[in-house]
């Protein structure tokens, strides 16, 4: 397999692994502390999705330590389509969590006006919401990456 | 470069564009055909994102139909480079704007009942997001078709 940018077992796939979950968590953290959050169906779905980027980053940001320090080498056929399939899941329900929260909060800011008359703390919203994005961004790489180790053997 | 179901120049990508196509412009149709659409700006994300769609697939169709009948191998490295960049653009764009949608229309019909109390033709959103989704899924297999091909070089 070829020895691309952000492979696992390497510094460049742990940094983007420690990435997808700190934003990750960072925006549970701010879309929590925002009151009201939880009528919304889309920000339910927003916090479940992230809550899964967290787990399965997190679990390859360990299993990229433990190649590290053991000098092990993760790029095995098997090992890779297992990647491949999480991290396009993972992806996929991120993105959609991402841009429904984003409808949501451009209906309540824009089309509305909810957000002054309601009092919705729309700032934290939007700010959860920038996270989720970050977060897919750094996934959608490694997930392309992967997908080019996989096709490319 | 491999031989696999809808590459570019054969017909099962021919199927898959005009497929695509299709129902893009069926959820165009359906959206517009939906009273008070316009005051939504997801909505008319949608549209734009799906007119976008029906123009890429069509000239990639055209583009298929003209290799099938003169037998042209339309996989060569810069012509596929050219699609996946396309296709990748118009995957995202799709998938964004039916997600927002569907964000909004689970707000309208879930969350605030708005559906009932201010008469919106939910039911045409939701048809039309469903057509939006179809289209997307069929973009996204000759995306991944086309990043197959370009990294299996």
């Amino acid at each position: 397999m070829k020895d691309l940018y952000g492979s696992p077992g390497k510094v460049s796939g742990l940094l983007l692994r420690i990435g997808q979950c700190v934003f990750a968590a960072a925006s549970i953290g701010v879309m929590v502390s925002a009151s009201g959050f939880s009528s919304y169906t889309a920000f339910c779905y927003l916090i479940a999705s992230m809550g899964l980027l967290v787990l399965w980053s997190f679990a390859l940001a360990c299993l990229d330590m433990h190649a590290l320090r053991l000098r092990r080498d993760l790029r095995n056929h098997i090992l890779v389509s297992l990647f491949v399939v999480g991290d396009w899941v993972t992806a996929l329900l991120s993105l959609a969590a991402a841009c429904s929260s984003a409808g949501v909060v451009v209906l309540f800011a824009k089309d509305t006006n909810l957000c002054r008359s309601q009092h919705l703390s729309c700032l934290r919203f939007q700010i959860s919401i920038s996270f989720a994005f970050i977060s897919w961004f750094l996934l959608a790489v490694s997930s392309h990456v992967m997908f080019w180790l996989l096709a490319s053997v």
